[in-house]
C-alpha cells in the first residue's frame, strides 16, 4: 500500500511547547491530561516519571504542577496557587488569549459568546474568566442562538481554538444582524487551519484515510468528519495497533493525517505498518 | 390595472424628522439637498420658503441653517459654526451614530473601514471624522479589500445605512478570517431591511413593479435592483410624470414600493395614475 502524509499535520506550537515544558520537570504531575493524547501522556510518565492528577486534591506539599495545554478554570488556579506547591503554566497562548479577551470584555460590559463545546477543558478554562457567569454563553451550533438571552446589545465573541471557522462566521453573522456591536475575535489557531485544509486537499486523491489522534481530541474529529466529506473510507484511530487490513483491500493510494496532539512517533508506527500491506 | 403597495415603503425616521425640521424654520436654506427627493424640496421651497445652498460660501450673516439628514463633514459643521448663522442640525441619529463610532475607535487606534459609497454625501460625513484619514477605508465590494492596507490588525468596521445587509456580512467575514479582532457595528438602518424585505415579497407576486425614488438616491435604487431579481419588468420612477402605459400592456398586477425619501404625495399621483390604465 503507498502511502502519503497531509502537507500539514500532527503536533501545534502549543503541545510541542507543553511536552517540552513537561520534559524539563522530571517527577511533577499535569492538573488534567497535559494533552489530548494518551500514548505520549504515558511516554511522559515512563521517560520523565511525570504523572497525572485529576484533581486539586491530589496535590501534596512540594509537588511541582504543570497546568495542561486547555488551561483551567480561573478558580482552580487560584486554589492551586494557594497550595504549597510549585506551579508551571504550560496553557497554551492561544488559549490564554481568549481567557484573558473574556474576562476584559466582560468587565467592559459586553455579553459573551463562545463558539466552543461546554464540556471542554478548554472552554470550561476560558468561560470561568467571565465576571457575570450567567452572561457567559456557549453555543455549539446557530440554532443555539435563539434560547440566549444577552444582558447587553454589545456582545463579544470568541471561539474554542479547534473550531470550524465556517461555523463561526454563521453564528456572528447571526449576532450582527440582531446586535449593535459585536466584536468578534478570531481566536480559531492557524495551525488547525492548515492541518484541516491540508487534510481536505488529500482526501480528494486517496482511496482511503487514516486520521490518527485521541478520540477525545476535538481537533482529531474535526479532522476525520472533513475528511468523510470526501472519503467515505476514512478511519479514525488512535494507534497503529487499531489498524485493520481489511481497510486497505483494493486500495492503492492511503492518505494520512493526525491531530495537533499527536507525537511523531505514533504517526511513523502507523506509516510503517500500512506500508507493509 | 390593480395595484398593491408594499408593506412597508417609503419616508423613514430620519426623513419625516427632518421636513418636520425644515417646516418649523420658514425662510431658512439647507446646506445641501436636504433629502434625495428633488419634489418634497421644490414642495419646501414653495411652501415655507426653505432654500438650498451648495457651498459654505453661499451662507450669509443672520441666516437659520439645516444639516442635511445625511450629515456633513466634520470641518465643514466646524467651519459653519464659525459663522454668524444658526445652525440647525437635521442630521438623522441614525447617521449621527456611524459618525461618532469613527471618531471613537480611531482615537482607541481601530482602523476604520466603511461598507458604502465614497461618493455619497452620508459616507464623506462619517468617514471625516476618522482622526487618522489615511487610515480610512470605504469599500463598495469585497474584492475592493484586497487593495487595503490597514494601520492595525484591530479593524473597527460600519455601513452606510442604506447598503445590503448580505455585502455587508461578506466584507465583514473576510475582515475576521484576516484580523485579530473585528469590531462590527450594524449601523444598517432597520427601515431600509423593511422595506426592502417587503419590497422583495411583492415583486415575486407581481406582473409589474414600480419603485418610485429619487434617481441618486442609493435606497432607491437598491429597491430597484431586488424587485429586478424577482420581476424584470421593474421600473424606477421619481415621479407620475415618468410612467409609460406601455409598461402595463397585457398586465394584471402592478407591485409599487417607493424609497425613503419618497413623500405621500408622490406615491398617491402615481397610484392614481397607474389605475386609469
Amino acid at each position: 500500500m503507498k502511502v502519503k502524509l497531509a502537507s500539514s499535520y500532527g503536533f501545534c506550537f502549543g503541545v510541542k511547547r507543553a511536552i517540552k515544558i513537561a520534559e524539563g520537570y522530571e517527577d511533577s504531575a499535569t492538573m488534567g491530561p497535559l494533552i489530548h493524547n494518551q500514548n505520549e501522556i504515558d511516554r511522559l510518565k515512563t521517560d520523565y516519571n511525570v504523572g497525572l492528577y485529576n484533581n486539586l486534591t491530589d496535590v501534596k506539599p512540594k509537588d511541582t504542577i504543570i497546568i495542561r495545554t486547555h488551561g483551567i478554570p480561573k478558580n482552580d488556579l487560584k486554589d492551586l496557587r494557594k497550595k504549597d506547591a510549585k506551579v508551571i503554566n504550560a496553557t497554551c497562548p492561544f488559549v490564554t488569549t481568549p481567557q484573558q479577551i473574556v474576562k476584559k470584555m466582560s468587565q467592559e460590559n459586553y455579553s459573551i459568546l463562545i463558539f466552543g463545546d461546554e464540556a471542554h477543558p478548554e472552554v470550561k478554562g476560558v468561560k470561568s474568566y467571565g465576571e457575570d457567569q450567567e452572561d457567559v454563553h456557549v453555543i455549539l451550533s446557530i440554532s443555539e442562538l435563539d434560547n440566549i438571552n444577552f444582558k447587553y446589545d454589545k456582545i463579544a465573541t470568541v471561539a474554542q481554538t479547534t473550531k470550524k471557522k465556517e461555523t463561526y462566521l454563521e453564528i456572528v453573522n447571526a449576532l450582527i444582524l440582531k446586535n449593535k456591536e459585536v466584536r468578534v475575535f478570531n481566536t480559531i489557531c492557524d495551525a488547525t487551519f492548515e492541518n484541516q485544509d491540508a487534510a481536505r486537499e488529500l482526501s480528494k486523491e486517496v482511496d482511503v484515510m487514516v486520521v490518527i489522534g485521541g478520540k477525545n481530541s476535538s481537533n482529531t474529529k474535526q479532522l476525520h468528519s472533513i475528511c468523510l466529506e470526501n472519503c467515505q473510507d476514512s478511519y479514525l484511530i488512535e494507534n497503529a495497533k487499531e489498524l485493520d487490513p481489511n481497510w486497505f483491500k483494493n486500495k492503492n493510494l492511503c492518505g494520512i493525517t493526525a491531530g495537533a496532539s499527536t507525537p511523531d512517533w505514533i504517526i511513523q508506527q502507523v506509516v510503517d505498518e500500512i506500508e507493509k500491506y
